[in-house]
């Protein structure tokens, strides 16, 4: 019988700790600020977006939100993201993706203050994360989430089996280094790997492959803990995840709902790690 | 009966076409250059500068070693960093390792300009191959000396079950990167694990722990290919490598010995890689 983690009360918590942490930088004159920009009419990515503005809103976060015209070039684009990055009172950048073709997406992201990189996708800060630099630098926020359950659960990484499924550079290979830097013995897969072979002996399984049903009861072994980064849409039309939960939930000793899981901690680590960035900014100078 | 990876052999194809491409780059009126920094008078360190010196010279790299006495500032050596960083002859920056403890190694390391880090240790450089990158830049020389090994065999990656043991940031991390980019199923293991858990199922492991018989017969199966990046010296003062080669020769398809392996393709790399950065520098500008 699992232990569910609940992602919607732990993020409630961190919420609340972020809450409590702007209190306190606004006791010393300073107001964390999140911008975030986004091009073009796509109606989901303006839903994100005011997500992540009434949420920022909600905990005191100064949040600016500028939206601009899909036909807006992308030197004008630039022009904006460089006030942004030199203006002291901003401490975090988001560019909503995805862009308009027009722009070239993965240079303009390129381009965001490395200091100022609360997706924590810059190259400079992926680097920081594959050699373990002990010192502050933003990390991807969904992972940087998956830690804090962990953390929370009072779940041992040290020495532990840990399978990652899925590569990318948002999820999977972040996924992989913070569990590498935590002492796990960490096994990536392609989402192509005979997954069994893997995870049946293994002691953490996070997926994040986008498929539904990518590990299943007879997939795991008892105790084992699951972390579901998969938001998928069934063929009933229900948002699921990419594990059997119902199967899997038998032998699991921890895992994570979808909806519930993982979802709201990505957003309550990128409002905490807006935080971050503006106190790292008065240590960094 | 193994298949050896004659390391030697391999460096010396390599070597050969280093030449063959600086006689090109002369050709077309760039020379290669490869700058060393040494400060202090550790013997080893300035035997293994000799060593490149001299392999540079052979190949047609225009070589250059400033070495420092041990009292030099690190004011003084960041200022000399800083002339090299800019000066357009020069494709190729390494500092040897040690530097004298007063001098903050870290730091200045961190200062040399990346398109000339020909270690590839660098953070961005790292970053780049972490995100797997389609552009050019530097990688860690023994761990892409040991893909060209794998390329030269016909030794193929994809799918394949490969262990990475040691963590390190020159060896263990780029190895997992490169062999996650080439599409094997990569796990990393900690010097301390339970190796057999993981290795006895492995097609190919590569060893970096700098520990006498990391891996033994018993911990692999029969058509394994075993990479040795262990330099040790044993009981009897003799240089062995991490793995118990002749048990592991009976099992093992292909086996890199120690000495005679990985060695001599990591000052192999080096080289080609100066000669990369020198052509990278016309194609980037």
């Amino acid at each position: 019988m699992s232990n569910i983690i609940d992602g919607r009360s732990l993020a409630k918590k961190v919420n609340q700790e972020t809450a409590d942490m702007v209190s306190e930088l606004n006791e010393q004159g300073k107001n964390p600020c999140l911008a975030v920009i986004i091009v073009g009419d796509d109606q989901a990515s303006h839903r994100y977006v005011r997500s992540k503005h009434k949420k920022a809103q909600q905990l005191g976060i100064k949040s600016i939100v500028k939206a601009l015209p899909a036909e807006t070039t992308e030197d004008e684009l630039l022009n904006i993201l460089n006030d942004y990055n030199h203006d002291d009172d901003i401490d975090a950048i988001l560019i909503q993706s995805p862009l308009p073709k027009h722009i070239n997406e993965k240079y303009v992201m390129s381009q965001i203050n490395p200091d100022k990189d609360v997706d924590g996708f810059q190259v400079i800060n992926s680097g920081k994360l594959f050699l373990n630099e002990q010192s502050n630098y933003p990390v991807a926020c969904t992972p940087k989430g998956v830690m804090t359950m962990f953390e929370e659960y009072g779940i041992d990484l040290k020495g532990k089996k840990a399978v990652v499924i899925g590569r990318s550079t948002i999820v999977g290979r972040p996924m992989a280094a913070l569990l590498i830097n935590a002492g796990a013995e960490v096994t990536v897969l392609n989402h192509y790997a005979n997954i069994k072979e893997y995870t049946l002996d293994a002691d953490i399984i996070v997926s994040a492959t986008g498929k539904v049903n990518t590990v299943t009861e007879s997939d795991v072994k008892d105790g084992v803990v699951v972390i579901d980064v998969g938001q998928n849409v069934n063929d009933e039309g229900k948002l699921v995840g990419d594990v059997d939960y119902d199967g899997i939930a038998k032998k699991a000793s921890y895992i994570t709902p979808v909806p519930g899981g993982v979802g709201p901690m990505t957003i309550a680590t990128l409002m905490r790690q807006t935080v971050e960035l503006s106190k790292w900014s008065d240590i960094n100078g």
